[in-house]
């Protein structure tokens, strides 16, 4: 199937990507480092990118993210760890919309919503961020054969992704993953390998065949280099927003809900802020609302249970303080026993001022509907619980009706329609010829 | 559910629409005309709107389509009948990536292919270009609760945007549409009308609730202005591949796919083009492939038997070539016994120097599976049966390897997976410590 000369531009690294940290023991690794992790600290040891801050303030903002040669996500380049010299269907892909939500938020009592809406990218979930990265990454490094562990949406997209590259593609997926998920990477190609067993068992068998093989991993938190495409959410949000952070920073939500499975994509949001914020490009970083299905909550249940949660920020404590337990919910793609980012996604909580919490698998389901019908955006029910927290957030205070809130729609709803359709009947058909009365 | 202020901004009526003619007696309309088909013939009159070409021709193209208050297709404002006076989720979309398929092109035996995807609109489908418009004019004549009868694509497409406008939408649907497809109706609070009979019936019952209630009419064969939104494929595709009509025309495709069920994008497509060359923006129009399901080709069957397709102009006389049949076929989307828009589909492919033909179920299936497989884009049946017309094409000699072919992608896979997975078989699954080898 696949084969041939690859047809990918070539990928250049970025200068000023200047190495990775251990988020364990705080060991730098040059950009050239070749394992995914720690050199020392082994799987648990995942690395946290980092760039020439200083060099990238002098810029003009404008200059440094205005010119996209490769299009899309990245114009964000120079905060990214590769640049495509060239656009490409295997990773051109972002700018997706932000809707302001004001029938909704009228509904939730807010004053103002936005719903950044990544239902549009091309596998249909905010992860073909990250896959664009791996792919961009791989073909800068030489190597044609990926892999990761996936409860479906990591997986789509890089299938979607790889079938648009030409690469070799292999993936480790729990055997009850929705139908409709399974059926893409079928469709496109990928070799499927279904784990009966939980996404954290398949996480560790792909581990295990990608040491055995060498094939590039794209399990997001294991290399670290994809929660960086995933940034880009949060630099797009940040972006619109502002006008190209042109305007006052009082147009940037003061809330982000972020759903939380493995932790990927609620610490690169944090970071994503925290960056701009250290160029100097806006003023504040908003508050981090990580939210979880109450059917596989470790994080928000080590945060609710810690006196001081905020005030820890020592790896192996965080790991410590973090029990897994089995885990059910309706939301598949968050349903992680341990989240694999845990340190990193801790610490960009605590650090915006956030917070973790839980939402149960009603008011998950209640949240698709009200974002379909108020919002006209159809999410996943692992997207939907960002929205579900925020009135569980605004109920406990951790947020105020003044608050500008802005929420994630990671996953579009038709990857699992069943799943919203929980509670909702169809009605009955009518004869063609019925009168109308 | 609906209701309070509109927050809709304003719509503008465009001054260069001069009026719309009938497809079978040639009456013009006015654009304060408020039935939707000619005065004079009734449901079979349908309209074709048209413009002050001659005006629009001698204006600069990129200060006539350069301009986008209202983003994304309105771009192209100048050649649909309204204009939205600033950006809304509602009706803001467009900009549709172009695929260039290298390794599909070369499995198929061509030189090139270009897919125009738009299975990243909001609802997962091209029809999400006529929904805009129908929100957008049906805001401009203050109308506020809409209706259509549809497959299941335009019905998503009104659910969906008309959530977005907070407009009252009423839909009749086959009760036989896929359930995902069903899943999004309901969900996003469009009152479903499922009616146990063929798309052919319940499209009459919703004519009929239409006129008896006032309601603003989203069926797309039935309210001309519609087609016009989905010129903007057309334009889209032909701007793209010009760099907005900057460069030789040598650059378009020879031949343009597409799905054929209504007949409305179909035409749509032909009259985009032609009306560029009309305005001198390019010096070609590609010919226009109407793609049938063999279960469902009407058209197809009649162009097959006719002695002189393309001399055939006449309404009536077009009408009474095409014969009805039952219809079965898994592209549900194009399961047509009559297509509504059958007189301007044959004339727009007639004029293009095209054809109608049609492919069976199990190329549709296969044509599914290449396309996810070597391009990495997902289509529903009904989208990758415009796909499955290329090899057929080949063979017969409509087209040469050596011509530069683009398909319009019409919809998203994601709608019926299930359809797509026909001949599929998932792998088994392996337990979760199971030896890799």
């Amino acid at each position: 199937v696949y084969g041939g000369e690859s047809t990918l531009p070539a990928v250049t690294a970025n200068t000023h990507w200047l190495g990775s940290v251990c988020v364990l023991c705080g060991r730098d690794h040059p950009p050239q480092h070749r394992g995914f992790v720690c050199s020392g600290c082994g799987p648990d040891g995942i690395l946290d990118p980092y760039y020439d801050y200083a060099q990238l303030a002098a810029a003009d903002p404008r200059a440094l993210f205005g010119e996209a040669t490769a299009g899309g996500m990245w114009r964000f380049a120079p905060l990214l760890p590769v640049r495509p010299t060239a656009a490409h269907g295997a990773w051109t892909l972002g700018d997706t919309p932000v809707h302001r939500a004001d029938r909704l938020a009228a509904h939730l009592g807010l004053k103002e919503l936005l719903l950044k809406d990544d239902t549009c990218l091309p596998s249909g979930s905010l992860k073909d961020r990250a896959a664009a990265v791996a792919i961009a990454h791989a073909r800068s490094v030489g190597a044609r054969q990926l892999a990761c562990a996936s409860t479906g949406n990591a997986a789509a997209s890089l299938a979607v992704l790889g079938a648009r590259a030409g690469s070799a593609v292999t993936i480790y997926v729990p055997a009850s993953a929705p139908r409709p998920k399974l059926a893409q990477l079928v469709l496109h190609g990928a070799r499927v390998i279904t784990v009966d067993g939980t996404y954290d068992q398949a996480f560790d068998l792909s581990l295990a065949a990608i040491a055995e093989n060498g094939w590039y991993s794209r399990n997001c938190a294991h290399n670290s280099l994809l929660a960086e495409g995933k940034k880009t959410a949060g630099f797009e949000l940040a972006a619109r927003l502002t006008a190209g952070f042109t305007r006052a920073e009082d147009t940037l939500p003061d809330v982000v809900f972020v759903s939380v499975g493995d932790g990927c994509i609620v610490s690169a949001t944090g970071k994503a802020f925290a960056e701009l914020e250290t160029l100097g490009l806006i003023g504040k970083v908003p508050r981090i609302i990580g939210v979880q299905a109450a059917g596989a909550s470790p994080l928000a249940t080590a945060w609710a249970a810690h006196a001081n949660p905020a005030g820890l920020v020592d790896g192996a404590a965080i790991m410590a303080a973090i029990r897994t337990a089995p885990v059910r919910t309706i939301a598949d793609s968050i349903c992680v026993g341990v989240p694999r980012n845990r340190v990193k996604a801790w610490r960009r909580v605590a650090a915006s001022g956030g917070a973790f919490i839980s939402v149960d698998d009603a008011a998950i389901t209640a949240a698709v509907g009200l974002m379909a019908r108020l919002a006209g955006v159809f999410a996943e029910p692992s997207a939907a619980a960002a929205l579900a927290g925020v009135p569980v957030a605004l109920q406990s205070g951790l947020i105020s009706r003044g608050d500008r809130v802005a929420v994630l729609v990671t996953g579009h709803g038709l990857k699992d329609p069943e799943a919203g359709l929980q509670g909702v009947s169809l009605p009955d058909p009518i004869p063609p010829a019925a009168d109308r009365n």
